[in-house]
């Protein structure tokens, strides 16, 4: 009968009648009222593609990544958000992408399309000319020894591998991450990868890298799928291959980032606060459609249709939207620290940062798994199509800072099987969002964010013992 | 027994034996063996390996485009053909493309991805900075009075339709070929279409455009599909949208492009050809495999799968691999005219540039479409998956040229479902190629071939007058 009283309730709040009574309807039933609304409710599409569309790409520090803020905290102002702020935080400093030109010199002179990893130093502005030594694994790379890539530009063809839970990008992480300074220990004057990415296309997918401190920091970018492969082929000819790099990034000064934060305050413990979180900040190529557009658009609008019940749940539901999250976290940093007085206020913690979903899996990183809250959330779930899964999580994205300090996490698994496709590149637009995708999600996170505020778990205590 | 009689064949071919004779298979059964062969064999895999790999992309009138002319010519002797010759002719003028640089300037700032169209003159270095106005159709824009465009950059965001004959490409082509002037005369000073493509992606295709001699020359691009919506989006929003176009393409002076033309005498009527055709040249954005590398690779290995047969057919086949089409089909009007007192021995001319197949029917466009053998040839090919098509053909590409000058032609229509999601972009390379779809298309030439060369057809006479 749930259906029928979910009409009921929705008429009765549309009509702005005060007749609705949390007595007659159950936690279970209003979530799945919101359930019912979020998978036909356009505010997800429309806070996308608002934000896609009105601010473009929001590379962390830089003049968008403010325009998007401020748009950000004038949704949440115009949704009804009891209390809308932006919190300020400084970045070491500011990178901005130049040109990055690539070409086989010989023996098969030829363009090659790739693009500078997040933080890259440039080559000279001529550019840098030499034989490349080509790993298509990167334990080949780490098995040569020290100079034995001297004058050398090192490029890994690794392959990444497509996984639903996005596992490939896991295994991959480190070819992008340390690499470069991998490859520059052991002489090479720039460094070259095979776009961390599921695609087999002609578009490079970028991301952050970070230079060690006991290494030369050379010039390392990405190629697409294509060139890389292209690569291969010339390189399997056994032939000397030289290729050209032209890369100029430019390295800024300090500069700032922020949250932005928003509260809708719980009728009840307005001080317990379930909080959603997800990035604002994208990387430049694209317009931050799936990686992190889909997220703002998730949790908020979830928040918005708590928001438009009747009735409050007793809990604050406080909305995160992270600033620099592609260049290290550091919004979750700066969030995790200057909150440190209040995290034990923080009931439960989650973010959506792997795409639009479906969400086909819940996890946890709480303390007693077995608190029959969560259950309960699970069961609300299980329609949406959404299966239990282990309580390993340590909160994705800007979230972990959070969980590291202990505080409770939710991680509900995306379904990443496409997801690699686009992310990190120009094609993470609007138009790969499809409606019944992010609105599922939308449901999830509507129906999870409700009962935690709602339903009076504490997930901090020790698991209780089992009685046999 | 075709299959049986078709390994006896073989096996007698392989063993070097002279035993062969054609009075014991029938036409029909040496090109069934020819189609199975090619639905197997490596060759044509091999050769669109080798020329997008080893030559890469190839802009006709460049370096690259006469190291492509070397290469197939080369390859056309390591196969075996008896003749093989290059043929110079001049091209007015060559370009390159230079750098392509667009963003929205207000009121959203955001970099947007295009590309020059082929022979675009430049922007000034510093760019063009104009208000847009924005068409959804090419009638709105033509609808437009003279001089109401003043100052504008005039944009064209209709859509290509996705069709399997490529119908979309042949409505929508004046779009780009035209446009151009056609804003020009309204007083715009720049010029963007979406892409022509049936792609949804951040890719954009770049193609020739044709400038009118009584209109002002203007700089013109392709929008990427997602970059059109975009900007439909925010035009949408009935605020003035102020664009930046950065465009540097330089025009060369008269350069030279060339025919690389390969024969495998007939052994009873050498003066009699069956001409093959293809295009060597690509667009300098990808390496040009389904634009038409996949062409050259069909009829190479079509014609090679014939040399090898232990008995040449009676009539001489010509394969010429054209250069400087993508431009203007320069490669195939100079052939026309160089070739024009031989023209009469031309039996029947055909071209695949509509990507790597399947081939899924036979148009002709020839004096007598009752000539027997045709009916034998779509026979032999139904089993292929080959339909039979209309009489209304006038050739694709190159030899549209010859099939003015009343040489008769065949066209075999490939699927073009998803041709045009590659065509003209960085993404047409190598990996996109099928050997399962590459190969049926080699079959159908090969049995084509094969059998226009055997069967004494005189596709010119005029259809005889049926008796009812």
């Amino acid at each position: 009968m749930t259906t029928i009283r979910c009409g009921l309730i929705l008429t009765v709040a549309l009509a702005g009648v005060n007749g609705y009574s949390a007595d007659t309807n159950s936690p279970e039933q209003i979530a799945a009222c919101l359930a019912a609304k979020a998978l036909t409710n356009s505010s997800a599409m429309e806070i996308i593609t608002d934000l896609t569309t009105e601010i473009g790409p929001r590379l962390d520090g830089s003049e968008a990544e403010k325009r998007a803020a401020d748009w950000a905290k004038k949704r949440l102002e115009q949704i009804g958000f009891d209390k809308v702020w932006i919190e300020t935080f400084p970045l070491e400093h500011g990178w901005v992408r130049g040109i990055e030109k690539a070409e086989v010199i010989g023996p098969s002179p030829q363009p090659l399309i790739l693009t500078a990893l997040g933080g890259s130093v440039p080559t000279p502005d001529d550019g840098i000319e030499a034989e490349i030594a080509l790993f298509k694994t990167y334990d080949e790379l780490l098995a040569m020894p020290a100079g034995s890539l001297k004058g050398k530009i090192a490029v890994v063809t690794q392959r990444m591998v497509r996984a639903q839970d996005g596992a490939g990008y896991h295994f991959a992480g480190k070819i992008r991450a340390a690499g470069p300074s991998e490859a520059a220990r052991r002489g090479a004057v720039a460094y070259l990868l095979r776009s961390l990415g599921t695609d087999g296309r002609r578009v490079p997918h970028t991301g952050g890298t970070h230079y060690a401190e006991d290494a030369p920091r050379i010039p390392a970018a990405a190629l697409s799928a294509s060139d890389a492969e292209q690569l291969e082929r010339l390189f399997d000819k056994c032939a000397p291959v030289k290729v050209k790099l032209v890369l100029t990034p430019r390295v800024l000064g300090p500069v700032t980032s922020q949250n932005v934060i928003g509260e809708i305050k719980g009728c009840e413990k307005p001080d317990e606060i379930v909080l959603l979180g997800a990035h604002l900040d994208s990387w430049d190529l694209g317009t931050g459609a799936i990686d992190d557009g889909a997220g703002v658009a998730i949790v908020t609008a979830a928040s918005k249709l708590i928001h438009d019940l009747p009735q409050r749940p007793k809990r604050t539901i406080r909305v995160v939207l992270y600033g620099s999250e592609e260049t290290g976290l550091h919004g979750g940093i700066a969030y995790a620290k200057a909150h440190q007085a209040e995290l034990e206020h923080l009931v439960i913690v989650a973010e959506p940062d792997l795409g639009q979903g479906p969400i086909y899996k819940m996890d946890t990183g709480v303390a007693n798994p077995d608190e029959p809250s969560l259950k309960r959330i699970l069961t609300a779930l299980t329609p949406l199509g959404v299966l239990s899964g282990n309580n390993e999580s340590h909160g994705s994205s800007d979230v972990g800072p959070l969980s590291e300090a202990h505080v409770p996490v939710v991680e509900f698994d995306m379904d990443a099987t496409d997801y690699f496709d686009l992310h990190h590149t120009p094609e993470d637009t609007l138009d790969k969002i499809q409606p019944s995708r992010i609105n599922q999600s939308t449901a999830v996170y509507a129906v999870f964010a409700y009962l935690a505020a709602e339903l009076d778990g504490d997930y901090r205590a020790p698991a209780p013992k089992s009685v046999k």
